[in-house]
Order: structure tokens, then C-alpha cells, then sequence
């Protein structure tokens, strides 16, 4: 077998974790090494971790580093910095500030001649990716998206805030007749309420007051004040048995019309177990993606965007013409 | 406005008319000329149509040829000679004979240092990228192609052939029950017959013989013996009225695991009210990025694997960050 491609995962969280896991279904991937800001020999992982200083001792020894960190503080940091000395991949998922964060990594992955893959996962990634070619395919149209069912983060971290929670789950969760409305063709406005519901699965500190918490929580402006939310108070073995996982999903939808008055839909959607392990298989295909454009002589930063679907594949151009087109 | 992309349309029957329609939905593209090797002046379109003998006068005056014809007899031929002249875009859909064509293709369009985008359209096309894309991002999984509800073509024409048929319509009907087995991720293994349901409307000859027909029909071997068909009777008025439309599509699934044992779903899907009108949209849309290949110095057959979505938008690289990742 040719040689394979050497990874280094930069953070090890979930994402982390589910990247060391897609790299074993993945022969022509292989993990070299684990880069953390903890005590590296914490780190459970067979792969040995080293301190994220020494990240720079394995220049031409790791061919991509995969960036497991966040978006608010690690990666506006680490995507910049590793570009200089890497080819690189992350999930930088701030919608608002990914053009400025584009422009900070090409100019260090320009400067190094490396290729840096931002903002992949499914949403941003793969949920782009349908978006863009719905609209092109059907200029004239309306595309809709709809998230979960699935775990929201930033949602449970808001209510886990509130006075008197001593831990919580938020679940959000697509109207399904709104879905259906769409998928008949009837392109319907429709407004935040009627997009998702949200349910909220809380563990109450003792003696707390459950109204004063669940009002607190409907009312709480941009997370839940747009919604129908409801909420459920459980206890602490229940939450952890049953609200554990990490599951999430969505579809993609658009809408359109071609000729006189024919109705086109496309619909691109997923159903997740696990948010984190789907996330970091999506990063490791664009890992492969990273170095072949790189072998192609390519620099600078990329999105799903500009790259063909035929490199994320370990198979040969002809062998994917010969079996998939 | 930049200047528009100039198109040519070799074929005038339902794609190419399809073709036409999609154009006007795209301002940076333009309809130049019809070619055709009917009598040019029986084109029933506001364009100017000529002998298709005539298109190589078109060199220099038209970028982009979008070849509308059928795979059978008319692109093996047309599509090398039209490499040779023209950037052109096709939808050469005989999978077996798709390695084969490219080479032609392939060996033409670099001669004259043009591109030509072979395969495209749904399937081939779309559904292969999906394909692509799911076995990428979970290469342990298992893939499952859903077809119709639609009216196919094939099958279409081989009821017409059975003696005593005067016109008949056949639609491809996924099993609801297979594909939600699919969905709920048990890797069901499904024989042909559980996949489909095969409904044809048939006007039969006066005095025919209705058991006759239905029972051959449903003996036809590879086209129906294989497939629980529904057979039903109606007349010509009947036909034409409520079966004349040519809706398709399907859904492209893949179940796959990561981790331990978490199931992951990606689908992709069509519900399609004009099967030749989507497919010609499609086709205008690589023709877009069959153009802008070009002029990043680009030549040679080129399949939809090739090609970064980012190109087949009108709109800049900056622009979709910012709007649609």
C-alpha cells in the first residue's frame, strides 16, 4: 500500500476523540500524534500526547494537523499559527466571522505554502455544500433548514446558567408539518416559532422553585423567548442515563421552480447518533483533501467550496468514475 | 454586468428545451444558437437554430456547447467531435461505457485545450455525488439507491413494444416501507423486489387481449419479471391527460458506523416535477463551471468529481463565504 498520509490532532475533546476514531476506519490515514494544553500523560489515548508547545518539532514529520479546538477562543488563535507550519483542517463554525478568519489563515498558509482547510463539519460543510448547489441548480427558489432532533451546546450551556439548575440538556427540534409543508412544494413563510420547538430536560438544585426556573427559561430572549419551549425537571441519574448522547441531524431543503411552473425540490438531509464522531469524520476526509491538494502544488486557505468531491476519497480518479459515477 | 458566457444547444427535443428554459433563469449566461439535424426552421424557439453541420462556424463566437442528445447513438459520436471545437457539457449516462467515453472525451478535449464535463445530471451526476460523499465520510456503511416515484423512459418504450399496445406510461415506485427500514439504520439486505414497484397505465389496441399484455409485460425479463408490476388499462384521452407530466427523482441514502457503535445517516434527495427540465438546470450549471475551469488555464474531460462546487455559482469565492458557509 502506498504510504500514508501522518495526522496530528491538535485538542483532545470529543471532536478530538471522534477523529482518533474515524482515522482507524481510514487505512491510508494514520495517527501520529495527540497535541494538548494539558498534562500530556493525562491524555487516554494509545497515540502518545505531547505538550501543544512541542507542536513545532514534528515540522516534516505530520503531514495535516487536525484542529479539535472551538471556535471562540482556540481557533482564531491555533488556525493561524499551525497554518504557518502545517497543512491544516478545522471547524471553525462562526458564521459571522468566517471571512475575516479566511483572510488571517490564507495569509499564513500562503506564507508557508500549505493548505488550510477551514470551517468543514456539516454545518457549516456538508449544509453549505447543499445549499450552494441547490441555489445553482435552482436560481429561482427559497431554501429552508432545519436542525435536529439534537443536542444543542451553546443552548444547554444557557440553561445550565440559570439560577437554581444544577445541570441540564436542551434538545431542539424540527416542526415536523413545517418539514412537510416544504417538502410538498408550497415554499410557506415561516417563522422561527414555527421552524423548532425546543425541550429542555433539567436537573434542579434542591429546594429550587421549578416554576421560577422554567419561566425563566421560556423567556430567555434569543435562545428561547422565540420558540415554544418545554420543560421537563428530572433527576440527575435519569439525565445522565437517558440524555447522554450527543445525537443531532437537520435537512437541507430548497425549493424552486424551472420552465413554466414545475416544482423542484432538493432535499440533502442527516441523522445522527453521535454530533462530535460525524463532525470529526467529515474533518478526516478533508484531511485526505488537504494533502492531495497540497501534492497538486496548491497553498492558501480553502472551504468545502473549492474543493473537489474526488479527493476526499482515497480512491483513484478512474476507479471512482468506474464505480460511483 | 461582467459579460455574459455565450451557449450553444446541440439537440432540440425535451433537454434541449429544458436547456433553453434554465438559461433564462440565469442572467450571466446566454443563448446564442440552436443546432439541430432537423430543418433548422422547424425549431420552435425565439433563437436562431442552424444545421448542426454548421457549429463549427460557431468557434470563437460560442464558449459553452451543452449537448442534449441520448447516450445511446448520439454522444459517442458528438461528444469527442464537439470536444474538439467547443467546451461542451453532457449527460452520457450509460454507466458501463462511462470509462470508456472519458478517454474519448478526454483525448480530444486536450488536443484542442478545451474542457467538457461529461455525466452530469442526476444519476449520473447528483446521486454520484452523494454516493461519493457518504462512502468518503463513513467508509464503513452501506449505500442505497431509491428511484422514482418517476416515469421511466426505458421501461416506457418496452411496454410500448408488446403486441396489442397502443400507448402506454410506466412509473418507478420506491417501497416506502424498504426506504424507512433504511432510515432507522438497520442495513436491511433488500432483493430487487423489495426495493421497487413497477405501475404501468397502458391504452390497448381495440379487441387486444388485456390478460395477455398484462401478463407479458409482467414476464418481461430484467425489465419487469423481477418486480412486483401493477398493470391497469385506461384509454388515450386518460393518458394524455393525467400522465403525460415526467416527474422522477429518488433518494440517495447511506447508513454508516463510527466509534463504537454509533449510526449515522446521510440522504440525498429529489422530488422532481419535470425530470428533463431539472436535469437541464443542472447541466447549465456545470456549463457555468465548465467556463470558469477554462479560464483558470484547465483542459481535458472532467467529470462532476472534479469540480468544486464553488464553481458552479455565479456569485465569487468571497461572496459564498460570506452568504452560504
Amino acid at each position: 500500500m502506498a504510504e500514508q498520509i501522518r495526522i496530528g490532532i491538535v485538542g483532545y475533546g470529543n471532536l478530538g476523540r471522534g477523529v482518533e476514531l474515524a482515522i482507524k476506519q481510514s487505512p491510508d490515514l494514520r495517527l501520529d500524534a495527540i497535541f494538548t494544553r494539558r498534562n500530556p500523560d493525562s491524555i487516554p489515548s494509545e497515540t502518545k500526547a505531547y505538550s501543544i508547545e512541542d507542536a513545532e518539532k514534528f515540522i516534516g514529520d505530520i503531514d495535516v494537523m487536525i484542529l479539535c479546538g472551538g471556535s471562540a477562543t482556540d481557533l482564531p488563535e491555533q488556525g493561524p499559527a499551525f497554518a504557518r507550519l502545517f497543512h491544516t483542517v478545522d471547524s471553525f463554525d462562526t458564521h459571522a466571522r468566517i471571512p475575516e478568519y479566511f483572510e488571517q489563515v490564507d495569509a499564513a498558509a500562503k506564507a508557508s505554502g500549505k493548505i488550510s482547510v477551514i470551517s468543514t463539519g456539516w454545518d457549516p460543510g456538508l449544509f453549505s455544500l447543499s445549499r450552494l448547489l441547490a441555489e445553482a441548480i435552482l436560481p429561482e427558489g427559497k431554501e429552508y433548514t432545519f436542525w435536529g432532533k439534537g443536542v444543542s451546546q451553546g443552548h444547554s450551556d444557557a440553561i445550565r446558567r440559570v439560577n437554581g439548575v444544577k445541570n441540564g440538556v436542551q434538545y431542539t427540534i424540527p416542526v415536523e408539518e413545517a418539514v412537510n409543508r416544504v417538502r410538498s412544494g408550497e415554499n410557506p413563510e415561516l417563522t422561527t416559532r414555527e421552524k423548532h420547538l425546543r425541550e429542555c430536560y433539567i436537573v434542579a438544585e434542591e429546594g429550587a422553585n421549578q416554576e421560577a426556573i422554567a419561566d425563566e427559561i421560556r423567556n430567555m430572549p434569543n435562545y428561547f423567548a422565540d420558540y415554544d419551549t418545554v420543560v421537563h425537571f428530572v433527576d440527575e441519574a435519569t439525565l445522565k442515563a437517558e440524555h447522554s448522547a450527543m445525537p443531532h441531524g437537520g435537512t437541507v431543503l430548497r425549493s424552486g421552480k424551472t420552465g413554466a411552473n414545475s416544482t423542484q425540490i432538493i432535499e440533502f438531509g442527516l441523522t445522527l447518533d453521535s454530533n462530535p464522531e460525524f463532525t470529526a469524520s467529515v474533518l478526516v476526509a478533508y484531511a485526505r483533501a488537504a494533502y492531495k491538494l497540497a501534492q497538486e502544488g496548491g497553498a492558501g486557505a480553502k472551504t468545502v467550496f473549492d474543493i473537489p468531491f474526488g479527493l476526499l476519497s482515497p480512491k483513484s480518479a478512474a476507479q471512482l468514475r468506474k464505480e460511483l459515477l
